[in-house]
């Protein structure tokens, strides 16, 4: 007998074409109709009218919308539909979110979030079992690994690469194992996949939904058009395809999509009268069984089954569904929503710290009510496959933007109080957000301020602080009255051009600031009697920056970089960089693909330089040496070495992008090296594995090639590298980006795009980012370069990103800090060691917090870190006793010792062996390379 | 206070561009998104949740169907909430019946069938107190008569003209009391009517019906756009605006509109807010109050205001929505759909006559098994506004021709079975539905058959036989032996040409045959030795057609029509009759509006000639005289006189319509005549009552006429005259058509309609009918034509009209007769006096059955029959025992003396007084001009 299961599914965009509040409530019906309201309603209504239906949820985002406005009674229907898994929650996350453009940690807080109510709500029979990522546009292995690291028995998408498809179909490959870790041992990162026969969609002529025209099942003989023989053979002969290409006599068919279920009646009353239709014809020796059911219901026939299973180790990037429809443009768009996304998810988490830090105060204190919620909720929403994967609608993208503006806020608010508490100075306290324009009204008009840098690391850092200011000269001392040296440099032409109006500086004041671990140091600035400048800028292009661990050189002909020495390693690398554009495809006789939020397609392999030259400017001081280089009017860059550096930054700033001459554009900067990289090139799996990439090629299937470069690109969401035997360049990037290797020696990264025509997928609107004056956005970012021996090279980009993902929080006051306050508070005993990364602490509820620790190192990529590391967790915080801990899953909605996951054989002979905790003591806990470890700790303040 | 009714429905159209049952199930959705098993699913379902909430629902069509599918649970709920007044029924017949194109025979037939239903099922609570006709395009006077004859308390409508609508409006007379009849003594015809203020769709903004984009409330202040307040104040305008052109502090909102509420749970939900949010304010100070409610309970409060109202006489037609905009085109549109439904209809009243005349057995019989139920629904349908209206999509047109035709197979069996056991003979009947045009089988190939002639009327008549044959002399002989005169004559070649391969005949065989009243009389008919045709047709035109009661004289030198004389009153009246076609507006400059299935609208008020002579041929003979005119390739007539004929018959053949000239044609016949009209023209209203009409003039407001033509086109159901002191010229039709009088002296009738684009009403389809061969229809049809002094003129053309309605059925079998058989029948006892008119006889139920008779003559119409006449029921059939009287209401869903309804008081000052019952005994019955009287009769076969 061959079993189909029916899954009845909605899936529910959290903000696509509509906010996720009008999604939610149905609002602006005329851009889409969609109403998560009426769906939840409805689909409630139709399961307590026959008990074998089942229903499936997904994102907790919109059921918590729901949840909130029902009354008791039907919370209690509700419960007790989960309770009999009549409705039952898959994924469960706050949102389905992007795998390309995310970073892990923004994913596992929303996770946790959406995991963390429906265990609150429901309990066990409200915990997820299987993931579930049906629509997002290439699937990540590092998304797999945390899927696993989850608990999740199996996960299911919708979206592969159509010629990896094909293979699979071909070869009854369509369900594998993940085997999602080259650190982790197995299986604690091995997931189950499937790939789902028809997307997420049901098969064609059965979809039942208000938003399809499928003939529902007329089965009244004295009416017109009776068409039950019709259907049962259809469904039937669509059956058995489908089994063809599956390996067990179970087969799964997901009946809903977008939004569907708002009028559950139409799909349920079908699908009773499928059922009974269908295998009503069994009595006739039909041997085909159709049933209500749901993924984890499948998948534990699958496991049933026995079977020994694939096993995959690569990933699913690029996916494309046809030869010139690349799904790689949007790794890079919306450049300036991706970095503000990143920005706030490093306020969100020096939020939660102080959360816990400064205790009750920090909620309701001298500043007033402040809270992490809200932006830990904002954040959650951007995570969805169309929020910071930029392929929403202007309108929603703006959405997204203020909520995360309301969410800081919020968060500004609380870490106002905790740092009041801290330090004893309740002073109002500033933030400016602008500071990378050079804009910061304070700091611009104040004869006397202080400066308090928080450092959510678990080690201290050295940072370089930039004030717009008015004067020319400051001083700047430490906690221990200690003068910093300091340097004003004037503001550039470029910064002026771009920030308009918005800021009125005239300078910059630059100085190197030290932070404790988890912990924060306050800088006094006092403005001195003017004098000029000391270190106004040279026009030309210097031979050389260079500091005691970097050289860089510059072509004096052209203005651009010419080389890399590490000073330490006395390696010295060729390096041209420049910045290109594409020429996005309108589409062409080939193919009508054009380029557009989601697709990359140029219509030419060979990029256009901006600028062959640039202009340059040189400014040089004790604290950076910068080079500024113009390449044109929409695009320029600041090379800058800062004294202490080991990496070199490259600040560019693009936009904006001018499209009149018909022509889209999607900017690169280029690096040509003299690394002999042989088409090999390495992107990171959302900000933690780094993956091995080779140009037009593919670890699974014979790839035939369709489009060059974009068919090339893989997302990169914090480095990117090239290597040989002995040099490797690291690039870590402040934000997602896409990225590739088109050339030997070469690396390109995607900067911004701008774009004139929809690429069909349905956003309905070119890529055109208006900007805050609607010629078109300015993008200003960082790229940061370090040349190493490859065996080294993860001792700096770990921590480089890591500083890079967690950025210190500059806040300011003004005038004088009463003499008591305190201006130097750590949270830590002493720093952690340098494999430890410290990924969470946040308050869980009254009397205990969530604690992640994390190897950040992967096996065998650091000869000095990539081992074990052992943390005593009673000796960590300062000012917190640790009295209780119990380890978690990593989303935190289980205990760790009660996860157990079902087990699946894979082909590769190996038995993998569940391994023994290696903890010395229940409070010393220790990691091995990419371990993550999640903890909810009672602690009490001391 | 200002009390808002809001009345939640839905309209759901039994047919227009879907099929019925596509309506039904939700079939074709990609066509409209409608499915109404969905809808009362779903309210249903809504109703339960809050006992505040009402829905009223219209189309027994619809509610049948899902009725039928329900459980007996959910068939209980839904009779309590009709008991509680939640669920209530409106209106309540078949469908919503067009107004301009029906019958009001059949009218009365579809609203019995749907209000019997309700009856049967929910008894007193299920009955309709309010008629809702919130769709047709235009409102006839007989209608309001009906629906008062009918019981209902009030009657609500959405569309009237637009400058009648401003003139309501503005004057506070949107609500009045019809008086729908002249000779129904008042209040007997009186109705209580309201035009709805939007149409019957809900207020700007206040639409939340799945199909509709109106921002919902949204509520949860935590969540984006939050917009209580912005609603509350809109509506709180809405409803204060509204309440300035009606004149109680009640008014009334159509909360729904076409095929709305399939997810009831959008529109409850928003409700329930609405009316809360709105309340609220009360405490404020607002002076509104919101409610669920239904228009019965709208027109309660309306009743409880005790105002006095204005009294109108005359009809809603012609329906204008804009300047150029006049719905006058489907008087006319899918001439043949139209002429079909009114056959059908005949053969429904012979099939229930025959039904209740020939017993049990008629449905189950020696011919299989038959039945009036499948016709009755199948004409119900028909009876709906976009059914012989005409204004439906093609696919649909032949769905309705389907069910008619299905209809009348069944109603063949029970008529043969009936015919069977009245006469004796079980040899197999024919039934050749192709005389038109000359195609029969049987007749064809015999050499000796029997046709047997049944007439459905109270009175014998006389009817000309013409059947097809190939053979060139035939002796016929009636129930006696007696020879009766008969002629052969050739096909002609009009006839040929459009019949192409559907038959072979060459010849027409030609007797004039008797009935007796609701009897039939069955004539021999065998083939004699061929030899060449007495009276084959000579070429040219004669001067004149002559019998004892007419003469019609023809120009020879254009072949038309000179003068028709009544040889009886030594009448002549110059009339010159020629095709003419309009023109169709593709729209232009003044308006975009083109003529369509809706609108006539054409560009020049002056119609094109056919051509201004016709090629002419004449047959003559004892039986018939024929002038056979040819007006070119599209267009022939017959102008005919049978020997013993009172009419001039007009058989008239359009089409294929050419258009490849790129111009839509409106085809219209003219008759221009020496008769002194003065601008006044007379239409009937569904083929009772006659109104004046006069040219660009309203009798309730000044009219500003924009359409010359289409404005001053009315309905014609089946007569119109024009008129002087002297003569009167009555056109009495087959068909609903439209007509009028657009110069003194002419009258015209549109025949036939081709058009080029759709009219932007909906209905998406050029009306260009492809006809059986894709070139465009062919419509053959009949206008008979009688000239009379004005105070004769009824006495002609009620009889002449009402043969037309309900014409005889002829059946035929071949070979001979067994020798028992029985010839002749008669139902009665005796012929009906003249004024009455046998409407319904038809089985009700075992043992009983109902009968309608009417008055078929208007008060002071008739010097010899606008009196009362008095019939004895137990002295009426010949083959029946009545044991038992009854009289109902009309449409006979409550005993008559059990009928009561509203009284209101009329601005005439008159005092209109109850009229007692003028019956001489409960037996004999007395009826007065125009009145119809429906019996249940408890009857026993004798």
């Amino acid at each position: 007998m061959l079993n189909v299961h029916l899954v009845p599914h909605t899936h529910d965009d959290v903000g696509w074409l509509k906010t996720v509040d009008q999604y939610y409530y149905g609002g602006r019906n005329n851009i889409q109709h969609a109403g998560v309201q009426f769906i939840l309603d409805s689909v409630v209504d139709q399961l307590q009218k026959n008990p074998a239906r089942r229903f499936i949820y997904v994102e907790t985002a919109f059921f918590i919308r729901w949840w909130s406005q029902q009354d008791a009674g039907t919370q209690k229907i509700v419960t007790e539909l989960v309770n009999e898994g009549r409705l039952e929650f898959i994924n469960g996350g706050w949102c389905m979110s992007d795998e390309a453009t995310t970073h892990y940690s923004a994913v596992i807080d929303q996770m946790t979030l959406g995991l963390r109510f429906l265990n609150d709500t429901f309990g066990e029979c409200g915990r997820p079992r299987v993931a579930w990522h049906i629509d997002p546009f290439g699937h990540a292995r590092e998304h797999a690994s945390m899927f696993a690291q989850m608990g999740y028995d199996g996960f299911f998408f919708g979206r592969l690469d159509y010629q990896d498809k094909r293979r699979r179909m071909n070869e009854k490959d369509m369900e594998m194992i993940w085997r999602a870790s080259e650190s982790l041992a197995p299986p604690s990162a091995d997931l189950f996949t499937g790939v789902l026969p028809n997307g997420y969609n049901p098969p064609d002529g059965f979809c039942w939904d208000q938003s399809c025209s499928d003939a529902p099942i007329q089965d009244d003989p004295s009416l017109e058009d009776y068409n039950v023989d019709t259907i049962v053979t259809n469904f039937l002969k669509v059956a058995n395809d489908q089994a063809t290409i599956y390996r067990t006599n179970h087969i799964i068919m997901t009946m809903g999509s977008d939004f569907q279920y708002e009028n559950a009646n139409l799909w349920y009353k079908n699908l009773d009268k499928l059922i009974r239709y269908v295998n009503a014809k069994q009595s006739q020796g039909s041997k085909v069984n159709v049933l209500y059911s749901t993924p984890s219901c499948y998948l534990q026939e699958l496991h049933r089954a026995n079977l020994t299973w694939s096993v995959k180790t690569d990933d699913f990037f690029p996916y494309a569904d046809d030869a010139h429809d690349f799904w790689t443009g949007y790794f890079t768009s919306r450049p300036a929503l991706k970095r503000y996304e990143r920005i706030s998810n490093s306020l969100l988490q020096v939020c939660n710290q102080l959360e816990v830090l400064g205790g009750p105060s920090s909620k309701k204190g001298p500043h007033g009510d402040g809270d992490s919620e809200t932006l830990r909720k904002a954040m959650a929403v951007a995570q969805h496959h169309d929020a910071v994967s930029g392929t929403e609608k202007q309108h929603v993208a703006d959405d997204y933007a203020k909520r995360l503006a309301t969410g800081c806020a919020h968060c500004q608010v609380l870490v106002s109080n905790a740092l009041s508490k801290l330090s004893g100075s309740g002073a109002p306290r500033v933030y400016c957000e602008n500071l990378n324009i050079s804009v910061c009204p304070l700091t611009e008009s104040s004869h006397k301020f202080s400066v308090t840098v928080y450092n959510p690391l678990s080690r201290s850092i050295s940072w370089a602080v930039r004030l717009p200011v008015n004067g020319s000269r400051y001083s700047v001392t430490d906690p221990s009255g200690r003068l910093v040296d300091s340097q004003v440099i004037p503001v550039s032409q470029s910064t002026q051009d771009i920030r308009r109006d918005r800021g009125y500086a005239r300078n910059e004041l630059l100085f190197q600031a030290q932070a404790p671990p988890l912990g924060f140091r306050t800088y006094s600035v006092s403005l001195l009697p003017n004098r000029p400048l000391r270190a106004s800028p040279q026009h030309g292009t210097p031979l050389y920056l260079q500091n005691k661990f970097l050289k860089v050189t510059f072509d004096p002909e052209t203005g651009l970089l010419s080389s890399l020495t590490n000073m330490e390693t006395k390696q010295t690398m060729q390096l041209k960089q420049n910045f290109y554009w594409y020429n996005a495809s309108l589409g062409n006789r080939e193919s009508s693909q054009p380029s557009g939020a989601y697709i990359f397609r140029p219509n030419s392999s060979t990029p256009v330089p901006v600028s062959l030259t640039a202009k340059t400017q040189t400014v040089q001081n004790s604290v950076v040496q910068e080079v500024w280089q113009q390449f044109g009017p929409w695009v320029s860059q600041v090379v800058r070495l800062y004294q202490d550096s080991r990496e070199l930054e490259l600040e560019w700033t693009v936009g904006p992008v001018p499209v009149k001459d018909g022509h889209g554009k999607e900017v690169i900067t280029r690096l040509e090296t003299s690394i002999n990289s042989s088409g090999l090139f390495y992107t990171d799996s959302n900000g933690r594995e780094v993956l091995e990439r080779r140009r037009d090629f593919r670890p699974t299937w014979d790839l035939k090639q369709t489009e060059p470069i974009a068919g090339n690109y893989y997302p990169i969401n914090s480095r990117m590298y090239i290597k040989d035997k002995e040099q490797q360049l690291t690039v870590v990037t402040d934000r997602s980006q896409g990225g590739s290797s088109i050339l030997d020696g070469s690396l390109e990264i995607m900067l911004h795009r701008r774009l004139l025509v929809d690429d069909y997928r349905g956003v309905g609107e070119a890529l055109s980012e208006p900007g805050e004056y609607g010629e078109g956005l300015v993008v200003r970012g960082r790229l940061l370069l370090a040349l190493t021996p490859p065996a080294a090279a993860a001792d700096t980009h770990r921590p480089l990103a890591e500083s890079l993902v967690l950025q210190p929080l500059i806040s300011l006051q003004d005038g004088d800090l009463h003499p008591n306050t305190l201006l130097e508070f750590s949270g830590l005993q002493a720093a952690l060691p340098p494999a430890v990364h410290l990924l969470t602490l946040s308050q869980w509820d009254r009397d205990s917090m969530l604690l992640r620790l994390e190897h950040q190192f992967q096996a065998k990529e650091s000869q000095s870190h990539s081992q074990p590391v052992t943390v005593n967790l009673q000796k960590l915080f300062s000012t917190l006793d640790v009295v209780g801990v119990s380890e978690m899953s990593l989303a935190a909605n289980q205990w760790k010792d009660k996860m157990t996951r079902m087990e699946w054989k894979g082909n590769t002979g190996e038995k993998p062996l569940r391994q023994e905790s290696a903890d010395p003591s229940p409070w010393e806990v220790t990691l091995k390379p990419m371990e993550i470890r999640t903890f909810l700790l009672r602690v009490l303040q001391r």
